[in-house]
């Protein structure tokens, strides 16, 4: 059992990316279980373009993010949820007062990348 | 890929527990992916017992939650995230506010709570 706080958070790029997009796992594969959980931080207007290779739920806690997928966009502020299924090409975009969100998936999505 | 709020979910009492503690999952077995995804909510000064039959993690979205487990406490408000991995005793307590949590499983808990 554990609980977690954004100030537990230790934000690090993503691999593969430029943007002012930060994750930090807090619990991954080194932790045993099957799923991943962490919090993202996104700067202002970024645009990430990304394959999803896991099962990523996305719980938006401030700010709001865009998610584009097959020319439909999904947008989602505080207390919304987007389930990114695996096998999904995707646009994730920050706005104007960027974003902090909470995220789970499965299985680990370091690993999966890792593994492209 | 979905975008949910909280006015999409169809909150039920869990089976088994007559507290006034509600889920309503937005995607689980019936979808075909491997995780279910959902919110909970959860009237004040609840207290629910209950077994950890799958890795769940909840995230706070309102007011508060705390989680016995072997004698220990871990509480949470928004923005914060209790991760409960599978094979714990739990006793969940919402406090005087009430509660708005979104969660995550894997595998999906309603089918393993059918199965015990």
């Amino acid at each position: 059992m554990q609980r977690y706080e954004p100030a537990d958070a230790r934000f690090e790029r993503s691999p593969g990316q430029d943007a002012d997009i930060f994750a930090a796992n807090l619990v991954d594969q080194r932790d045993g279980g099957p799923i991943t959980v962490g919090y993202g931080r996104y700067q202002p207007d970024q645009v990430l373009e990304t394959e999803i290779v896991v099962d990523d739920v996305m719980v938006v806690l401030e700010g709001r993010v865009s998610v584009e997928a097959d020319g439909q966009v999904f947008a989602a502020g505080p207390g919304e949820i987007i389930y990114m299924p695996k096998g999904n090409s995707v646009v994730i975009r920050s706005h104007g007062e960027g974003a902090l969100t909470a995220y789970v998936t499965y299985p680990h999505w370091a690993e999966a990348e890792e593994g492209q």
